[in-house]
């Protein structure tokens, strides 16, 4: 079985060196699948996998996401995305080309609780999460031993609001040092300023430990509890400006009753949290997302 | 089967004649469930079912609700009730002594959309619902002929917030007409003033089209559709004066996604609703649901 | 919003009059999106839906679900049809091309409960199964009152084991006087014979009650009970001539627990196995589901 | 919040200490609940949870589980349970005594894929485990370095059929030097032989990789892959003789498609396996669970 897993893998990173993204976002209007599709066949790409969506197909906005394996494509992608350019233009598309083994840069910022960090640690280490992990931030010195143990250099930065200015310059300077691509924050519990979100628009993912938008803000599971509610839930989102109300990616839930306390929420909610961050990490490794109007399409 | 299903039921009915349900909250100390069993063993009955639940075992509240089979139950209930009494006084319970086979009398208030009021009819018919449904009232008329063919009494009554208190009037007067036990609202689209939930506390069931507190108020699935949620719920509840504040009683969720628009949403939660309302009112009937502090205890 | 719902509906049923579907399946190879789409651009339709699915990049077999819209359709399809034959051909297609406004007549056979019948007749009621429902079967006479009250012919044939042969000719003759195109076994309990079977080759979708290829054959909730269990499932599948081992298209579960009797494994059964049957119905009548060695590839 | 966890847990842990559980089993009579709560109440306990089930109330068998608190429990706990042989004599009951303060001492026997042992220690890590792991037991070094980093001693034993009487033998001591009151199977790819079982009735919890009875023995996510399920699950369940076949404590599911091939299968399955293997510990740890004819009674 092992050594099956492993010829499959190899496999897999075979194939990714040849692999390629295309995400689009234009105008609805007929024949963009076939100018995408007899663009790449140009090129000998042969198409593995295709989703697309559109708002509304009269004068809707037509979204796509091809996965496409091309042989030789290291030689072939600068001369691919200059030819792009044209069609981009004539049929005005926002447009992004991405290489699965041009691995994104990964920085994750936790505090005191570890669970978040921990199931992402425990994806990336079984090669779910096509990431390198460069960089672990915390306000706390409690998961040091865990994150350098596996050769991820590990930054305590100490934060409170008085002197919030500095920990980000300083944070900032990390994210440009370490080359980041992916901010994650896995249980932060600090609030980020608008200066500091601009630099990472669309690239800071969030966990929040409530279903939102119930419970938006602090102490969610104390008002979970106070409120009575027989469901309880997590939510990851792409940070904004404004507080919990970024374009969601994921949800779940997890079933309590009267009998569970506020410790008991917290308890089954980091089930809910880990699981429901991990998957919108993952989704956005995998270019699966497209951010439109504060909401997200995710083609998984 | 079919003829097994017979015999188990007749033998379900049988049975119930004989059943007694006891519900008590009281102070937690020692002893209480010494003195409920011993008190119920003196009157031979047999303990079938119980369920306790305490808020903290130090200073809180004890609440227990005891499902007992006593022969000729009929006969001797009024001097178990009437020696109960010295023991309620002595532990400063609030109680109550409730008997399936004297089954509820249920209302149903129904609008325009009748998935809920169809599940409702279609449990009862299959036995699941241990009540009579002794009338059903709509603010239209698109439900009368299902409700009638089960030979139960549909009344129109136009309503709307200016004639809202002769409305209002009318339903309870037909409420006492009927003796109504237990009034649905089965996505019922109307305020209901505090005057008429006042006649019926903790005994109006309303269905909220989300997962509340999330889109309290109107237009939930636009609302959820415009924030881009994940999943989308419903939620049973007492009725209060706080519109969608009440106690919940069962919460649950389906998933959505980004290419379900609103239209979509309703026809997704309609399967939500109905299942949430249904087993809220099925818990009710059963006497498993016990109100505090505007939430709910429920052994199920 | 009923009038949001009833314009949407119209817009709903006049976009489909121009709406086509086309399935391909075909070796594997680049260019083949391409070749569809181009081809599909040709007759200016525009793609609403693509789905796609390669048993493997390399040597596999390619699946492809595509919805278009095209402007007067109907005048041009028979020579789109023909004009694709040879690119047919060329690739060595299979290929389906089907027309969401013709819809396909379905035939329901039920025994003595109702519960997936009505499920399906709700939802076709509700405007959520593109079908028309032409004829009901039953070897019970239970169902017909709510079966006529919608105008849907139902007859009564007896059956069991001894007079299979004849019973058997008489339901296809029925299926051909109604011209059916497919068959749903909403808890029909009888066999059916390998002859009957052939006339309908994926056609024919039933509903087991148990999450196969647990509880195989006769009385799964029994079995279930006397193993058990702690979840129970229903399974929808096309019928072949292995009893249960059809190819599967949807299955779901719940959970039980050591309190439930086979009569309560019955009762929540029910509502798993109408669910699900409505699923699989509801993708087989929009043509989402290919069949490829015994088993199923939905496109939802 | 994590002093107020704090502070919780170490209430937690000061109630453990004059806590007590009491299981009982025998036939049904009126009476039963009466003469253990006023037994309890002799002795100044006050029942905090209450569990009972009868499998018939006619001429069944009753089942209860009675978690108590009671003041210098430690002092008085030799005198109750010597008072209370008189009553099981009386009631021809089957009962047990338990502390939760005195832990259980569990081993855990894992092979090559660490996720199951992974997720016991970190439930352990977080308190949610009232045991004590004394000891891991692995035919693979993988997983030395992070089980001795918790300071738990390790035990390499390789194991195959040829040498499994040796094998076994060397188990046993070491289960006998570290004094094992429950095994756990967390993915241990070994057969157990009849000899090993016995030694551990009901004391050997397994996690197996299918929903069972589907896919009983070897290879269950390539049988699962090849019959073409839309959900895959998985069975924690005391070992017998039997293979597969013992009572079940726990199942769950996930759901799976067509693009899932079998290294996809068992990554979902992981996550399934991890959460239904450490439920069942919980609650075994709990004194949840009864077995009672092959099958399991759960109070949770």
């Amino acid at each position: 079985m092992e050594t099956e897993v492993k010829v499959k893998l190899e496999k897999h990173n075979k194939q990714l060196e040849n692999r390629g993204r295309l995400l689009v976002k234009c105008p609805d209007k007929p024949g963009i699948v076939s100018v995408l599709s007899t663009f790449l066949h140009n090129y000998d790409s042969n198409i593995i996998e295709s989703s697309q969506y559109s708002s509304d197909p009269e004068n809707g906005t037509f979204f796509i996401r091809i996965e496409y394996h091309c042989d030789h494509l290291a030689e072939k992608s600068a001369n691919m995305e200059k030819d792009f350019e044209e069609i981009a233009t004539t049929h005005s598309m926002d447009y992004e080309f991405a290489y699965p083994n041009e691995r994104k840069r990964s920085a994750i910022f936790v505090s005191k609780e570890p669970h978040c960090l921990m199931e992402l640690l425990w994806e990336w280490q079984n090669g779910d999460l096509d990431t390198d992990i460069v960089v672990v931030i915390s306000n706390h010195e409690d998961a040091r031993p865990f994150v350098e143990a596996l050769g991820i250099p590990y930054y305590y930065i100490p934060a409170n609001k008085d002197i919030r200015k500095q920990v980000e310059a300083e944070q900032i300077r990390l994210m440009e040092e370490y080359k980041v691509d992916l901010l994650i924050l896995a249980r932060y519990m600090q609030i980020l300023t608008p200066d500091f979100v601009r630099h990472f628009e669309n690239r800071i993912i969030n966990i929040h430990h409530s279903f939102l938008p119930a419970f938006i803000g602090a102490g969610p599971y104390e008002r979970a509890f106070e409120r009575g509610v027989k469901l309880i839930g997590a939510t990851s989102h792409y940070v904004t400006n404004n507080l919990d109300e970024g374009p969601i990616i994921e949800q779940d839930v997890e079933r309590v009753n009267h009998r569970d306390d506020v410790t008991d929420l917290k308890k089954i909610g980091r089930k809910i949290e880990r699981r429901v961050l991990a998957k919108a990490v993952k989704w956005h490794l995998e270019n699966r997302i497209i951010v439109q109007d504060n909401k997200t399409i995710v083609f998984h």
